[in-house]
């Protein structure tokens, strides 16, 4: 890893892309579908995380909370503009990750304030790592795209403090929020490895298959390693455990 | 009407406003009474148009509504930055207008695409032309402010073409949004017949008692009368009756 140090601060030994890659389609067409699943998974998570505020039982929370979800509007906006430019029509682009992240979030749907919380606290961290992850495998601009729309807005300290405040509170709403946990994770590696089953485009784009370019096996498997290792470390800082 | 002609196109002739005047306890009241109300308006504005965005038929309708929904956010922002500026909490000041806002909100919830749509062109623009002339007894920086987030961001004419298309594809269409605009504008006026009862702070920013600020029973009347003409314009905009 010579250059990119600084933007990608994994030990991933994946060579890294220029723009000028865009031109070869199969690099092209990964990067499009990167694009849209995230741009995607933006939106879908603007009308939940509004969802889940109107359940807020504080109005101070209820526009803390919606503030996170124009956060996830705004990135959204900015994907598509991307998309835009790489000359494809961003909806066509989007409909193929749309039964997964919407069965993601109809199997995840939220019953309660806190369980809302957990999602923005757990869920999206794990997508965020995730596509953090995905960016080192793209070019320059497309990577400093993702990684500006990854960027925490405070929402991930917003409802770790108040998930903290309800855990104290009353014990018995941790074994609760430890189960929801599990199931929160469980959930999104089904969906994560139904995508990968399903979208050439993006594991071609994921996936080292001779080319040196994105991740070999034990890369893949370290990338997941982080990834729960980073969930778990999030969970025992609520003192529950993963 | 001397100085500030062009900020108010209206032929009002309360006396105008200016900064120095937010020192009097009783106009700075109304001030902060009438950015509650707008400020909370917005906030619920938000939440009810992301919910009827997502009973959108198309993907790109919902993006669109959406995005009407978070402009609605940003005014919010900016009015509370606004109350904060004056010193207030603008939790509290929102607190008083929750329930009328909130009643109004629920006696039109939208059982359809379309009823959202007329929510959004005929509710919606029947508080802004409100609003809107309230503007012309505040101070000039709060008038530039209000002025400011009640621009039309694009929405109304959206709404429009949309049910435009609606009434043209299907004429049954058109004898049940009438009825729907007809219930707006009645629910509309018997709320804010609720809020000048009960608000005290608000009717005294309104209404003339005498010192010469507000608008005396004929520039009421004719207030009232400019907005139920301006609703049933855009009623026959769509070849309906109001």
């Amino acid at each position: 890893m010579p250059d990119d140090a600084t933007s990608n601060p994994h030990p991933v030994t994946v060579r890294s892309r220029t723009e000028a890659d865009l031109q070869d389609p199969v690099f092209r067409r990964g990067v499009v579908a990167l694009l849209g699943a995230l741009a995607y998974g933006e939106l879908v998570s603007f009308f939940t995380i509004v969802h889940d505020a109107d359940t807020a039982p504080q109005p101070r929370d209820k526009v803390a909370l919606a503030r996170v979800a124009v956060h996830e509007f705004d990135h959204y906006e900015r994907l598509v503009a991307r998309l835009k430019e790489l000359g494809v029509d961003p909806q066509e682009t989007m409909a193929p990750f749309a039964k997964a992240i919407d069965t993601w979030h109809h199997r995840i749907q939220s019953s309660s304030w806190l369980e809302g919380l957990m999602k923005v606290y757990a869920g999206n961290s794990i997508a965020t790592d995730f596509y953090r992850e995905c960016a080192a495998l793209v070019d320059p601009p497309t990577r400093s795209l993702v990684e500006e729309v990854l960027k925490d807005s405070g929402q991930t300290e917003f409802a770790k403090a108040e998930l903290t405040k309800a855990i104290v509170a009353d014990g018995t709403v941790a074994g609760r929020l430890a189960l929801w946990g599990r199931r929160l994770v469980g959930e999104a590696l089904s969906q994560a490895q139904r995508v990968a089953a399903e979208q050439d485009e993006l594991t071609s784009l994921l996936i080292d298959d001779g080319s040196g370019h994105g991740f070999d096996l034990g890369e893949l498997m370290r990338l997941f390693t982080r990834i729960t290792d980073a969930h778990t470390a999030r969970m025992e800082a609520l003192g529950l455990t993963a």
